[in-house]
């Protein structure tokens, strides 16, 4: 059953991506002006600033930061390929601590030839081996089931069953996942599925976008709520059944959307979770 | 357990696509004097001489044909649509009954913003609707999925599983499932679901290709087994362990061998097929 119209931006989340023009500073300003309760950040706008300085924009934006993207990318073709992975991990979860984001998002990885089984097998392993540190700074793990599109190089995991799996394997409340309809939305089981994330406590984090027809490119053509053919309060309904109370966060990949103006772009992107969330 | 190399091309089929600057004498001729034993039909090369004339072609040519592609694409907003859609399943049955074809391959269809199970509602009907016309000419129907990346408009049926409830449903012996590894690699069902369509007798059709890593365009950009990521020999040996004595089908869709030389490109289709199928 589609959930009821949102009724303001409180639980509007915006991933800094989606305004890939801007840096953090006019992401959180803007975000704030618009009435928007909470930033996403990638790590690309963090970089050029460093870590203390996000975080006290972010700080001071008064912005509730439910996510940094990302970590993961977790299989490898050697142990020290592998290890390289964690320790960059390890440092994207102390910079998830230093600006009070909630979950680290995991783009889990895949690796061209490996059999998709035994790249998940090097994810469990990753997560597991980040639990510590994880725990160390109070920060959660959110798997993202990518699109199958992605699974030559990007995500071994590609349905919410397999991220489901991995949680059920860890058992750790600080283990769950991320849904972004992007990725799932054409599941035949995602109905299932999100309630049976629900039951097992690991439905953290909602994204919202929307499937262009036709898309145009693999990565960068999402498109805006309502452009697409996704039933996104379809899917905002079975999330919030199992009682999900985060944050609805948008995050765009568009070339398009990236060339407007993005102030008059993101007066769109609050219409369109208005309208179409 | 991968296949063992296959040693001819007895089994071979090319589907016509595959070089689509031909016309289909030309892919005849050429597949022929390769030593190529099937030749699979994309309706686009009959349109322009006429079925009588493609099926005189076929026949000189002593190449069997596993295939005509394609049917489908039942779902539709209104009755007259879907009406329309069925009319021009039934030609393109008699189609393949005059050329000897062995089935029709089905790209079953989708509607964007309509509900992907109303969708594969639509395509149960239509497939139903057509077994008295398939029996008649003699022709067999096979639902390929596709991938989900193609959920959006072109396909509802997007995994194996989805393809073998449909055939589950209608019972129907002319009603099975045309695995393509491209579309289908990447499911974390595949060994399982191949091996239940095994047993359900609905394994009708093998097409290979590869999946490039990077792919730079969602519809033609596939790759020459070979040059991607799919373990293809794995897969066929999977297929093989049904029990499937049926051609390996090569059907690539590439903007970048389209521009090649296309005798020169056979030869390249011909290699890739014996050392990576």
């Amino acid at each position: 059953m589609p959930a009821s119209p949102l009724p303001d931006l409180s639980r509007c989340a915006i991933h800094t991506m989606t305004n890939k023009p801007w840096t953090l500073a006019e992401c959180c300003q803007r975000y704030r002006e618009a009435g928007v309760g909470g930033v996403s950040v990638w790590r690309n706008v963090i970089e050029p600033i460093g870590i203390d300085e996000a975080a006290r924009i972010v700080r001071d934006s008064g912005l509730a930061v439910p996510a940094l993207v990302r970590g993961g990318f977790f299989p490898g073709v050697d142990a020290a390929t592998r290890q390289r992975a964690m320790d960059e991990n390890r440092v994207c979860l102390d910079e998830a601590a230093a600006l009070g984001a909630q979950m680290v998002v995991l783009v889990v990885g895949a690796v061209p030839g490996m059999p998709l089984a035994e790249a998940r097998r090097q994810v469990s392993d990753g997560v597991a081996g980040l639990l510590e540190h994880a725990r160390g700074v109070g920060v959660k793990l959110a798997i993202e089931p990518l699109h199958p599109m992605y699974a030559g190089d990007k995500s071994c995991i590609n349905r919410m069953a397999e991220a489901r799996g991995v949680c059920q394997e860890l058992g750790d409340p600080l283990v769950g996942i991320a849904v972004d309809v992007y990725h799932v939305w054409w599941d035949p089981d995602l109905e299932t599925e999100i309630r049976l994330s629900g039951e097992q406590g690991t439905l953290f984090a909602l994204h919202v976008c929307d499937w262009r027809v036709p898309t145009r490119d693999l990565l960068t053509d999402r498109g805006l709520m309502g452009e697409g053919c996704i039933d996104i309060r379809s899917i905002r309904g079975m999330v919030e059944a199992t009682g999900f109370k985060g944050f609805n966060e948008v995050e765009i990949f568009s070339e398009e959307h990236w060339a407007e103006d993005q102030e008059a772009y993101l007066d769109k992107v609050v219409l369109a979770y208005r309208e179409h969330t």
